[in-house]
């Protein structure tokens, strides 16, 4: 199993929530408020990002190392569905300005139910603990 | 040591701290808010919950994928205190109802106190970093 | 790759911010609020940090266990990075007062940057997706 973590843009939850449902990822996921870090200091990427018109890159323009609200998304699949869900947020994020996010894959050793007890382990060809129902 | 996620209810998040607490397991812990995704569209298991009285469930019929504020709550064990940990958990957690929450388990290479540099990197037959006092 | 998960406190997050920089860790890093735990009922070592003047120790003399909201740091870093990373944070952290925080180093399969789809999944040779611009 793979926890995948993706730190994204704020207003980019909603377009990623229905590309992960669009992609058959329809388990568990959380998001949370985070603050990513920016760059800052003199930064020609900046200065190129802003000359081609990213928003982020022009506040950051002439600021030091700030925190730039973020959401963390937050999926735990399969292993053979690690690939499939991090191509499904880079679809929904990417904009190819500096500031797209970044997405990070972790193992995990296992996933249980509270509901059930029921746990999922290994590979489950397909979502873990998919037959959940409700908000869970 | 691993690090025991949960994704749990709001107003669940006392009794879980309480029974981590009878079951031992007093060092580290930390929660935050997140936000939990209902399964939405016509789940056959919401409409049987929704007879049974879950709120939960009700809550979200006839609605598409939906956000539901949750509490995670993180903590780190040694390796064989995960399994008492999750079963506190569950234990605190267990309505029957959809909408009980997950339990993740993840492997963790290193735990450092910061006041004194100390580590605890293999099983330490008890709490991670366990001498510690106050807030931690 | 590791990811490295400090709890630390409120009011030290820009000092950490800083020394990460100074460190030459200017890739990505996420913060969030979290809940930390006390330990709470008696314990000797709060009323040694109380005579001791730290105010954590004070706050929960005579307490039960009580939540103490603390600042949730992740930053993530090649493996050979880790080391630095954490002396940094204990740098900026240590008063040698219960409440210090603690650090987590977890292991991580993959980086990926979404605005150019790259991956990170070795070590570097220093920052993980370090040629990143902005506020990614």
């Amino acid at each position: 199993m793979k926890q995948v973590m993706a730190v994204i843009r704020i207003n980019k939850i909603n377009a990623t929530k229905k590309a992960l449902n669009d992609a058959g990822i329809t388990s568990f996921s959380a998001t949370g408020r985070v603050l990513g870090r920016g760059k800052g200091l003199v930064d020609y990427r900046l200065l190129d990002g802003a000359k081609a018109g990213c928003t982020e890159a022009i506040a950051q323009l002439g600021q030091g190392p700030r925190l730039v609200p973020k959401r963390l998304l937050t999926v735990v699949v399969s292993d053979d569905w690690a690939e499939r869900t991090v191509k499904a947020i880079i679809g929904a994020n990417q904009t190819g300005c500096p500031g797209d996010g970044k997405i990070f894959v972790m193992p995990v050793s296992e996933a249980i139910r509270v509901r059930t007890g029921e746990k999922a382990e290994g590979a489950s060809g397909g979502n873990v603990l998919d037959s959940s129902g409700g908000a869970e």
